[in-house]
Formats: C-alpha cells, structure tokens, sequence
C-alpha cells in the first residue's frame, strides 16, 4: 500500500473510532446518564465535534484527498473510499465555521421556542426563529453548491446523491396513487379490533419476548445490546450497535414493534464486512437506505401473518392471558388504519401522506413558493386534502416534528423513500428466495437477513440508493412495489377489493 | 480577562471534557459494552489519548503557558491552573512518542505474559517482560527529569510533589511501629466471629441497602449512579461520577464496603467547585489524597461502632434473616484481622505491610540495589518477616497484582499514603466537630462530609498533599494518628491492650 494512501487510511480509521465515541455519548446521554449530567454532555459532544470537523477539513487530508484522487492505480475499493472522503470533505470545508456556530445557537434557541410554541399551540412564536433557521439553511446550501436546486443540497446530507426533482417526481405519482388507496381503507365498513393488543403486560415479560424475537430474526447481541429509552433509536456499528426500547405495559405494539424496527436498523449496522471497519465502505448509504432495513423487519416482515405464526405461541408462553387469541386477530390488531393527525402515531398506510406533506412544505420554500408565515394554511389545506382531517390547531398540524427547529431539512423525505426502498427491495428477495415467507412461519429468518447482508449491507456507501436498488432489482425506484403489497395486505385485513 | 488566558482557559476546558468522555469509555466497557465491542475500545481510547497528548503539547499551549508564567499580575487561582497546566505539558512534553508506543506495546505484551506466568506460577516467564517494562520506566524518569532520585520521577506521575526520600522515611517508621502491632493483634487468641456477615444475601435487597448506605453519606445520586462491575471503581468528577460495585450473594462485606469505599471516592470528585469545572482546581490532588477519602469513608467511618448503630437497623429491615444480630457482633464480624498473602483481601490492619513490602521492591530496583530475578526472594523473606507467613508460590507472592506488568510503578505507596493522610485528617475532623460519631449514630454523616469539602475537596490542585495535609492538620504527615486509631479500635475488637 503506498504511503498517502496508508496515512490516508489512518486519517480515515481515526474519524471512524472519533464517530463512535460520538455515538457512545448519545447512547449514554439517552439511557443511564446521571440528570445533573446533561449539560455537560452538550459540552462534551461540541469538543468531539470540533475535533472531528478540525480533522476532516485539516490540510493533510486535503493534500492526500487531492493527491489520491489523481492517482489512476488505486483498486475499486480505495477509489470509494477515496471519493466518499472527498465528499465529507468538501461539505465541511465548503460551510464556514460562523455559520456552523450560527446554526448551533439557533438550533437551541428554536428548539426552545418550539417547545413553548407547540405547547401554547401558537405558530406565531415559533415562525421568527423558524425564518431564521431556514434562511441560514439557504446559505449552507449556497456554501455547498448545487446543479439544479437550493434543496438538492440539503437532502445531499441525509440521502447522498439523490435530487430534489428526483424526489419530486416519484413522490407526486406515489401521493396521486396512495391518497384513493387510503380513502377506500378509511372509509370501508370493517372495523378491525385491535384489543388483542392490548391487556396488562409487565415489562419483565416483553422484555424476555423482544429478547426472543430480535435474536431470532438475527440482531446479534455478542456485538450488541436493548436497553430503554424515552424514544427509541439505533447507534453504533459493526461490533458495538446498540438498540432501544420503550415499554407500555398496556400495549405490546410500541415495545414489539419499536424493538424490530430499531434491530432492522441494527442488522444493517452489523453488517458491514469487517476488512473495511472505520471507512465509509462500512457505513450506511444514506437514511432512506437505513430506513428501508428497519420498515422492512417492522412492518412487511413483523406484521405479516408468517411471523406471528412463529411468535404467536412463544408470545402466549409469555403471556398465558393471551392464549385464546388467534393468530389471524392478532395480526389484524397490529394492522389497524386509522386517520390521526401525528405523523409518529400514523400506521403504514397512512404515514406516507403525512411524510410527503412535509416534502412539500420544504420543497415549496426552498423554491420560493412558500414564506414561513403561510406554513399553517398550506398545510392544513393539503392535510384535509389528503387525510380528510380538518387540523384543529398547529400542534397538531405544522408544529409536531422537532426536525426544523433543530435543522433537519431535507430528512423528511427519506422515510417515505425508505418505505419504497423496502417493497422493492423485498419483493426481489422473493423472487430470489422460494418459500421465503414460509420460511418465517418456522422462525427463520436467516434466508433475508443473508440475502440483506449480501445485496445491501455489505455494499457500505459504494453505491447511491438510487443505483443500488437498480442494480439489485434491476429496475428504477418504483412505487408500485408498496402501492401493490399494500392492496393485497389491507385487502385481506379489510375484507375488501383495493 | 486577557485574551491569551482565556484562549489558554478554553484549551484546558477542552482537555478537561475530553478527559470526561475518556471516563465514560472506560465506565461503559467495564459495565455495558457488548463483549464483541471490547477490542475496538482500546482503539477508541487510543485515539483520544492521542488527541489529548497532541493538545496538552501543541505550540500553542506551550507559547500560551511561557507567555503566562511570566505574567505578574495573574490572580491566586490563575497562577495555579497555569502552574498545574505547566506541569502536565512539561510532562507530556518531555516524553517522546516512540517512547510512549514501546511502552503501550510492551503493556500488553506484558499483561498477558503477567496473567499466563501468574496462572502457572512461573515467575521467570515473566521476568524477561518485567525487565523491559522497568527498562522502559527507568527512560521514562531520565526524560522527565528528577533532583534526587528516579524513582521520585515516577511517584511523580500519582502522587505529585511527593518525594523517594520522604516516602522511604515516613514508611519506614510506619512499617517499624506496625509490624509488632500486626502481631499481637494476630497471636492473641481472640477469636473474631465473622459469620454475621455470611448468609444468604439476595443482590437486589444488598442493592436497596446500598443505595440507602451512599445516599445518606451524601454521595450525589443526582449526580451519580451505581452499577456492576467485575473490579469496582469510581469514573468521572463533578457532575457526572459514577461508581460501581460487586455483589457476594453469601457475604455482605464486598459491596457493602465496596460501595462505601468507591462513594468517599466519588464525593470527592462531587466535591469540586463548579467555578473551576474542567481546570485543575477542580481536579484530585493525587491518587494518596483520593485514596484518603475512600479510606475514611469505608474504614474510619464505614467500620465503626457509630455507623452501623444507624445501619444495622436498616440492614434488618431488608434482610430480616439478620434480626437478632448485636450491633457489637456485626461490628467485630467487619473488622476481623487475619493473616494472608493478597493484598486484595487483606484487612486494615495488615494492608500497610503489603503495600510497603511493594514499595520497598520498586524503591530498591530503582536505587540499583535489586535485580529482577532477584525479586521473588526479595519478596518472600520480608513478607514472613512482616507478616510471618512463608510465601508457597510466586502467585501468592510477587506475581498478585497487575500494577507492574502495566507499567503502574510509584503507584502501590499511594494506599498507605491515603491510610495515614485519612486517619490524620479524621483526627482533626473530630477536634473540630464536637460529637462528630454521635452524629454517625443519628445518620447523619453532613458535618464530616461538609469538613471535607471545605478543607479538602474544594481546594482541587491547590496545594500537593503533604502541604494540604500541613494546612489543615498543623502538623507534618505523621504515621502515629493511624497507629493509634489501630490500637484502639483493635483493642477493643480483640479485648487486648496494644
């Protein structure tokens, strides 16, 4: 190995040790972090990041970047790494560090502000800091430079590669075809009953049932954990991928299906190949990508009919008040559609339209089309157009999600591309495995995680999303993958022709 | 304040977070992490030591520091952080790197030749490594420069402005007076009975009963936790201190005195002033001062008559297998004296003579009086002229602790250091709190606990410890308050007069 390209790699391997004493400091900070403790860890995580950013944007890396990328001879793999540094790089040299300090103070005085504004349900006070974040955001996006659109570099950040038009396309033929999909659920006669969800379930016991699902279904707890957390999350990778949990002892659904969800993202981290740890062939392509892992195991796989079939009676050794239940009932109860107005509530038919509204309150300001103070009206008008709910005041409209207070533009988007990803990636594992979902009905699940592991995982960050799907499905992104999966399971759960 | 101090101000702060992240890497990997996880740590660890060597040596820090130490006008607490902030830099200055990655490599060479040799008591396997290590040392004390001894260089690094000569005098008049103590207290034909400390202990009741024991001491819960680990130990300062402990299912005595033991550590490190947060005053003055609180917490106050007429009511209450146990008996049954060869499990009373017989090997090597083969025979014949006991075998003798193997020399007179600092500082806590021990008996531990803030705890790297010591005490360290704190409690224990 050549000489730049080794003290490359060290600079490399050392960001990647950095980014996870990073992830141990969040982990901390949401489990057993002493309360008094909090403050401090602002601190902590702003010393680490300033390091982490002084490192990336020092002038050896910039040297050896622009030395490595010249070099013709550099085999396949370096050449990733190579050009996925060089794009961590440029990012954060191109955004000057007045305006990162700008963004961070912001950030907490908007969040401030969202916090009284939602609470107190008064847009108005929360719109002045929400300018200001959106404008500083506009500047971030004329620091790193686009082709087509001011957006296109903000959802660079979280889904690397795709474009706002791209986006904007797939998503308005997604919506047109979903919002009847929805109306015909919503508005059939069934009613399905979901209290076999529900009853008096002590912790301990779905404690020992997670445990049981999240090694089965292949989270490997050598190189993991479950701990508890107010709301839910995944860090870490490779060997040291930590998920969480919260419990209602009344319903099993937040823990059960919190817990897959969280290992579906886990397994992704796990399964990066071990020859590239610390480099950006073992990081996650992007979070519609990291997305599409955890929507897969949640939702097509655990709460498909084949999975209950394996847990249900485990879940009945558990719990013996649950043994009248069928399985048939059961599955139905984790499927229920309803209408809501909070998006982290809405089930999966339902939460694509809340996720594209938002697409296009974003889309629509970074276009110009939108000023801030309008954001109320444009989304209530477009809630009722797509749901059928009229929004009884914006904190339960417009002023439910944290993301914009704290800077998140351009993240939206990628839950509802994660649930694309999904279908589509899931129906060619299908089609690869015969007998896959019969393979769940006897508890295995090795057949999709390995087939996971093969296509996806282990391909780190050498392809965009957009070009891994075609390259393993064989066809561009398309909709119709999930439109499809949701008639025929919702068909059958309903009762009716979708 | 002037520009070059408070640049050099947010330099130290900087150290001072990125030393508290470089404590929750080491409580997490003794606690939490996954055993897949375990080797990336020392990576991680290694990188961020990295970082902190490069910026407690970087030209800016030491232009800042040359800069500062020549200012005259620099306020009492500012001349201090600059003087402490001098020594760490010239320390971590005068070491070169080479140096520093032969001795981690050879670290943990030795350490698993340490663990293999012990197992199969085979010292000379062993030998060879020792030799390098103390090599290594020995250029470790030429780098950092000493007036008298080199030995006094690596004192330095735990017990700062320590010196050889004081400790070799102070220990030898400590070891003269003790040995005959240790003696008649072992050959009178007292017999302690220890069994109201066994039984069956279930860990969550010990759990409740500790938790109770370090919140009334005034250990911080707020600022704090308590967990599991297989060697206890405290982490962190100020607002985030975290100790743990281990559980005997059948004996009371290790996590009950364990946690006592790491709490008087951990209000130590809670006892800081917030004014100095992440600078040297906020900082231990040397691990012999920690030790001294650990100390007094669990021996002086923890093993006493006083203490546990509160807590052995409570102790009753968790564990009603206990109820008939006089307080006088479950007092005895904590304070047994016995022969033995580990230093780990030996009581107060003979702990000294194992930890000065280690002092004396490292003091004689260092002095060029003692060869490393010449160790074993070394140790073994003043261990049975200290302790009266012939050593069987090498495990039981020179090879017990890790300390050596880990390049840890200056580091075992720390113990016995803390033991006569902890007695001579209770001796005046005592004077100055009238009825301190009736105040144990009612629960209430704050008038000793607030003595130590005031004179120890708040004062950070004020003062080295014999100057402390000196301020507070008026007197030089003097190994009579801890003889006679040995003769009486014994005494009475034993029925003897010593």
């Amino acid at each position: 190995m050549d000489k730049d390209y080794s003290d490359f790699l060290g600079l490399v391997k050392e960001l990647g040790a950095l980014d996870q004493i990073g992830g141990l400091l969040t982990w901390d900070e949401e489990t057993y972090i002493p309360p008094g403790a909090v403050p401090d860890r602002a601190i902590q995580k702003a010393a680490l990041t300033g390091i982490v950013h002084e490192r990336l944007t020092s002038k050896k890396m910039g040297r050896l970047l622009s030395v490595l990328k010249k070099r013709p001879r550099l085999a396949p793999d370096q050449r990733v790494i190579v050009r996925e540094m060089a794009r961590k790089h440029k990012r954060a040299t191109a955004i000057p560090k007045e305006l990162l300090q700008e963004i961070s103070k912001t950030e907490s005085l908007a969040m401030q502000a969202w916090v009284k504004a939602r609470k107190a349900r008064d847009y108005r006070s929360f719109e002045p800091l929400l300018r200001k974040m959106l404008g500083l955001k506009a500047r971030v996006a004329e620091c790193v430079g686009y082709e087509d659109r001011p957006y296109d570099a903000l959802l660079d950040e979280y889904e690397p590669y795709m474009k706002t038009a791209e986006v904007e396309a797939l998503f308005s033929r997604f919506r047109d075809k979903l919002v009847p999909v929805v109306s015909r659920i919503l508005d059939c006669s069934t009613k399905v009953d979901d209290s076999p969800a529900r009853g008096d379930f002590p912790e301990e016991g779905q404690r020992r049932f997670l445990m049981e699902i999240i090694r089965q279904t292949g989270y490997d707890l050598e190189r993991g954990r479950m701990d508890v957390a107010p709301h839910p999350f995944t860090v870490g990778s490779m060997r040291d991928v930590r998920i969480t949990v919260r419990y209602d002892p009344h319903d099993l659904r937040p823990a059960v299906f919190g817990a897959i969800h969280e290992a579906g993202h886990g397994m992704y981290e796990q399964g990066y190949l071990e020859k590239y740890y610390h480099t950006p062939l073992a990081e996650s392509i992007s979070l519609g990508i990291h997305e599409s892992q955890s929507r897969m195991w949640e939702n097509i796989v655990g709460r498909g009919l084949p999975f209950w079939r394996h847990f249900l009676p485990k879940l009945q050794g558990v719990f013996p008040s649950m043994s009248g239940v069928r399985v048939e009932d059961f599955q139905r109860a984790v499927n229920t559609v309803k209408r809501s107005f909070i998006r982290v509530e809405a089930d999966e038919v339902t939460y694509n339209l809340h996720v594209m509204l938002r697409f296009e309150v974003e889309n629509a300001i970074f276009s110009g089309k939108l000023k801030t103070p309008e954001i109320p009206g444009f989304w209530n008008e477009r809630f009722e157009s797509y749901l059928g709910l009229r929004v009884p005041d914006d904190a339960q409209g417009c002023l439910q999600d944290i993301h914009w207070s704290i800077g998140a533009l351009g993240y939206f988007p990628t839950y509802s591309l994660g649930t694309i990803y999904a279908t589509q990636l899931y129906d060619k594992a299908k089609k690869d495995i015969p007998g896959l979902e019969d393979q769940f009905a006897q508890g295995n699940f090795g057949g999709l995680l390995g087939w996971l592991r093969k296509n996806v995982h282990s391909q780190g960050k050498r392809y965009g999303a957009s070009d891994l799907i075609k390259r393993v499905t064989g066809e561009g992104l398309n909709e119709d993958h999930f439109l499809r999966y949701l008639k025929q399971k919702y068909g059958a759960i309903y009762g009716i022709s979708l």
